[in-house]
């Protein structure tokens, strides 16, 4: 073909668009894309190298398997809410904003609350969150003990109605199961159900949101009037429950 | 075949085994058996009309689609937790006494506590217990505002921890998570994380069940000390949150 032929030069690697250098923020990155484009279902080791470019093994230095990927997104997705946290205000008030914040993140994203209620989230910003909300406990007042129990009490309610709100995105269905609960309630036989039939309406009135900042400030308070939890040791073997 | 023949005489209906007549109860019970031996993705109206020895469009008259089935189920699963409420002692003691029985329920079948949690039961049953919890928040003192919304968030915190522990269950990595939790707390860094680092293993103690004891009282007096929720219009087409 080159009859006088030179060899075709070899290119340099540097003449090539240099990849973007790999990191676990980068990993992180593409793998949010591809969770809100198709699902964490799509968030897979070998789907996130394609998009990077690069083969699956380069990505085991930084993640160690799916499900260390998927934890690592949520780590990820919480650190502006403590970073966004205000300095000042009433220590109530941070807390609550806190914890709204937290409940934000996961029902943005209906998988990852899924997961966060499922399995046990152990990273530096999940870390950092239930410092935060430890340090706010201890200030209003509230010993460390029952801070300690406290803070999976207060984390759990915004994940719970994370993972309640998710389901009622994702089928249409669940506008079905609410107006088919007004409509027996408003229908209940008193006899049976005096309370509420009685209470009636008033079972379903606010929204999410006043929902929410009331079940906030039910928590502090039962918790600001708690008595200690019991000492108690965990049996060999038995793992305590989880924190969040 | 018979050239002398007699033609094969009918044989009666009335001499076959009779076929147990159909019931809603009957098909609940078969779904039952179905969900545990198989899993809940199996029990759809096909699969039950087979173990029942019939068609599908023989259920139609009790079930209307395989989530009616699902929510049938769940119903089925309430009745023994109002009907075995004690009817004497304090209002607390009874209170956490149906709260711990919905939970055990809900605990013991983990898709059905996941599907508790993603949509909205409305089954009699479910009326019945809500109604239960209603009554015995306004026999300990708490208002008809209160109760209407604090009915949601006592129900709210079994169904929670029963999807936790349905991960923990269906997953060997659920105690991988614990045990790195309690790691991370135990190396965490006391300039960074000062409050996880001076609670430490504080944070994990306790089991499950002094847990939920703790936690039923915290919520009950955050209730009992509750400011009325504010009144409000729930604006049309949206979807007020759910009751449980």
């Amino acid at each position: 073909m080159t009859p006088h032929g030179r060899a075709k030069a070899p290119v340099s690697r540097r003449d090539r668009p240099a990849k973007p250098a790999l990191s676990r923020q980068g990993i992180i990155d593409a793998a949010l894309v591809i969770m809100r484009d198709e699902g964490l279902g799509k968030v897979t080791m070998r789907r996130i190298a394609a998009a990077l470019d690069t083969g699956a093994a380069s990505l085991y230095v930084y993640v160690r398997n799916t499900e260390d990927l998927h934890t690592q997104i949520l780590d990820s997705l919480l650190a502006p809410v403590t970073e966004d946290l205000p300095a000042d205000g009433p220590w109530r008030d941070r807390l609550k904003a806190l914890l709204t914040a937290y409940g934000r993140v996961l029902t943005s994203h209906p998988e990852i609350a899924r997961m966060a209620l499922s399995t046990q989230p152990s990273g530096p910003n999940y870390l950092a969150l239930a410092n935060a909300v430890l340090g706010l406990l201890v200030e209003g007042g509230v010993s460390d003990r029952v801070a300690a129990w406290g803070v999976d009490l207060l984390m759990l309610h915004p994940t719970a109605v994370a993972v309640e709100q998710s389901g009622r995105t994702s089928s249409p269905r669940r506008g079905d199961d609410m107006a088919q609960l007004a409509t027996r309630i408003a229908d209940a036989d008193a006899t049976r159900f005096p309370h509420v039939a009685r209470i009636g309406a008033d079972l379903l009135s606010g929204d999410g949101e006043s929902r929410t900042d009331w079940a906030f400030d039910v928590l502090i308070d039962g918790l600001l009037g708690s008595r200690q939890p019991p000492r108690q040791v965990v049996p060999s073997g038995e793992h305590p429950p989880a924190v969040s």
